[in-house]
């Protein structure tokens, strides 16, 4: 793809920006014919924390950020863990690994409390910044602490700030993963390919419409401001998870401790459980075991 | 015009901003009496399926952004065919031409659905950007491509992003376009004037009011994010279509694929579209159609 | 003011701080004890009809912004004296001299149908980017274009942006105006300060709280979108005056024909009109007659 | 911690970032089992008066903008003073040395009226562009200013822009400072810890979600608009207060007379102080004295 670097986009030749989108797309669906149990829909709700990790990966200059963060840890996580206890519904936590070495009791909580722990990158790098060895090199590791402290081998990965780079794919086959949770071509689970070739990866796709931090984020230096209402981001929430329902499909809700953590937030959160729970047919489970499910139903070789 | 780079705007000369402004401006109103068959107030529904090109223009580097744009394909395009199939309503789809190379399917479809194919850049470049001889030669190659596939030769663009160019009017009447669909001048049809003079050229005119993506686009790196709530933006299409009945106007509504496409937003599609149909007198129309209809009521001459 | 610029603001002696906050600043407060004909409140709308020297401004590079100004002075302006007529209330059109050369039959019909025009800069450019001597030429060339045009002297300018310059307010005193309209120190009317002397000067204050153009603006480049909805600023716009209303103060208004001009937003202007006529005891004039009234209710000595 | 600049934070030892985040953390919880006289839960209200120095800090350049912060002492302040008047309740005054040398008059009737006054730096300049030394000497010649002015020395400080620097905690203690109110790790009082040792100071945390400013600043260059409804933010500051008082917590709202102060804004402060009134045994005071109260329950030792 030298060809990619040297003339403007509009100048490439076709085989350029073919092979640009082959690199990484999306395959068959695995959208199942009925879900487990014959349920109607699946729910999936993850939770990224981050913690310092979302300031420390800039450099740690900011003890405002870093303490914004560490509201994840002391604060957020806990009414989480209360809330999904109080339905009984189970999630899973995507953390880096330097989160989790810095909150190891909270990952210990996490997992006893039979929820899913996976990957999410080594201290929240930009994976598109880093070269093939570097990048599998620190997940690898973070793949290694998560399991040091949980006692169980992760199989799934999201990766940070869903920066997917030209080598994620690679790793995550390398490392033996069942899924991964960071792209955006479809509401429903499907096969990734790569260089146009099935790879038996299921990919549990994300969307920043289903994400809590794109409307509450507050960044002085980059002007972002949470400036949606929380009931505007409710009624977001729930739309997708209606028309997820009436489709018979897959609902992934991703949040943040200290975003969704916040007093006059979490009430999202119970809501769409609440809701989810009440739809008829609704089977609320973690990333692993809908894509283990996925995976069976159609086949799927890795 | 070289007093125009040398001077800072408020040194020009008035002949070098009387220039500027002629260069390309809006002539006689192409509003009709009466809109076909008597009808009261026109409506034209247009999808921009930029798909994976609004991430290849710019260098294709990240891969979470190119599934972004591959759920227009997989997901939004599908949602759209059918709503509109079952309104019974045409619309037109405004392709680059890359885009149609990677979907020929999605375009056969579309065309073969009885909806009208046009011109939409090569792969979605910046036209100001451009010289006029690459300008020119991509826009006869992208409509060249959209022909091959589809079997029809278009008859109207819109510029990508919107970016006309100071030779866009110019490529236009060498192509032999009816209509162009990328300015603003106006909520109602008029002739576009190059230099003062009138071109025969059909503008549809469109407004970023009446676009999905504003409200709704999430770029990590802009700080853009869809922070308008989906009930705020079908108001404000609502109040749009609403006063262009009352005035007897003409109605150009601009969606994606990937933007409008998703679970918590095609309702409101869904509802423009019953409203369109429930109001009385309304014709819901192509941009060619409405285009054609325009010219011969005015006596255009190209 | 010399150590402004070679110190850091907190190595500022007190007298470097000091002399910056008392070159131009709020005297004494020009609220009358009653309004003209023992009205209970001031409504002063105003338009600042820029047109396309909005872009020309940046250069004018690109037709689409351009043709999104040239709407104001097709669609826009149109609307708005229609409505004002239809209401008969006047009001204040401040414009640049270029956006009058380019549209004088507007500036007629503006003065003809009783309306105020002021002085809105040469060619809508940035004051605190220019030296004192061209400020002052572009400004007394403005003022002798509008008065060419309209056959009348303006008595009252709006910096362009609202970008007042450190010589702003001594041309003001030069060129002999009653008021200006850009400073916000108050919503009442007060007397300007220069170097902490009385100038005889009226501000009529306005604020980007009460301008159309920050919730409704989109401007690609900048990453600014209409993210607000209109029922929002509506709302706002209300509670400004109401509470204005309530304390017997002055509301005023700033709107751009290119901006609550359009379909979905000229409403939120008529029920604003509506609500002024019909709260009791309300003057609506134009900033000329409030200006004037204010100074002769305090003796103001220019 | 020389390795933190050298080395990129995904290559950092463990050490390193172990260090970063210790640097200032939160310790142990100073929420008390019962607040003052069995009260259920503790109310906050706090105002930075910065007036002009939001844009003296910048270089003073801007006399709108100069303006925007001049409304704080003219209109805003007068506005909250009646208002916590008329409904008997303290709060604390967060100024800026300049400002309150800019407006003596205010900050005794501050005083007078029973609210308290703490420091807020010397010109709201950003901490962390500063060193130990500078950082140092501008704090305690604010809190020497403010003790001048007000005839009492402040007790608990608030970073500008709650830019907390490496070198803020230490100066904290060698001003021998009951509390702090700039850091975000909690909803409810807690104990900082330096190096990963107590420290004996009091942060009362503050949040954005619970700050005026972010959702109504304007700024033209930096892309900052007013976007979010006055209903939203009150919805915001509701939420919070009200599970504030579910939980028995601390709730901080950190106001700006020359945002909150506005006619279109004010209603929400006051809406907030009903609620709070109105709730049972909820305990309205100023940071010093919930500081002062939480310290004695804990036995913190400085």
């Amino acid at each position: 793809m030298a060809e990619q670097d040297d003339l403007k986009p509009w100048q490439w030749s076709e085989a350029t920006w073919r092979a640009i989108v082959n690199k990484v797309r999306g395959g068959k669906t695995l959208l199942p014919e009925r879900w487990k149990d014959g349920a109607r829909c699946a729910v999936a709700l993850s939770f990224d924390s981050d913690h310092e990790t979302g300031e420390l990966r800039h450099g740690g200059k900011s003890f405002g950020k870093m303490s914004q963060g560490e509201y994840g840890a002391r604060s957020g996580i806990k009414r989480i863990l209360r809330l999904l206890d109080r339905h009984a519904v189970p999630a899973s936590f995507f953390q880096p690994a330097v989160s989790a070495l810095l909150h190891p009791q909270e990952v210990k909580s996490v997992v006893a409390a039979g929820h899913e722990l996976a990957i999410h990158s080594w201290i929240h790098e930009f994976n598109s910044t880093l070269g093939y060895e570097a990048e599998r090199d620190l997940n690898f590791r973070a793949a290694d602490v998560l399991e040091k402290i949980s006692g169980k081998r992760a199989v799934g990965m999201r990766t940070a700030s869903w920066d997917f780079s030209p080598h994620t794919l690679r790793i995550i086959r390398e490392m033996g993963l069942l899924y991964d949770s960071s792209l955006m071509a479809d509401d429903d689970p499907y096969e990734l390919l790569e260089d146009g070739k099935p790879t038996g990866v299921v990919e549990l796709p994300v969307e920043w419409i289903r994400d809590d931090a794109i409307y509450f984020n507050m960044d002085r230096m980059a002007s972002l401001r949470p400036y949606t209402a929380p009931d505007a981001v409710f009624d977001i929430f729930r739309r997708e998870l209606e028309v997820a329902h009436a489709e018979g499909g897959l609902y992934v809700l991703t949040m943040h401790p200290h975003v969704i953590g916040h007093r006059s937030r979490i009430w999202i959160l119970e809501e769409i459980v609440k809701m989810a729970k009440a739809l008829p047919g609704t089977w609320i489970a973690t990333h692993a075991d809908i894509a283990a499910y996925c995976a069976a139903m159609a086949g799927l070789k890795r």
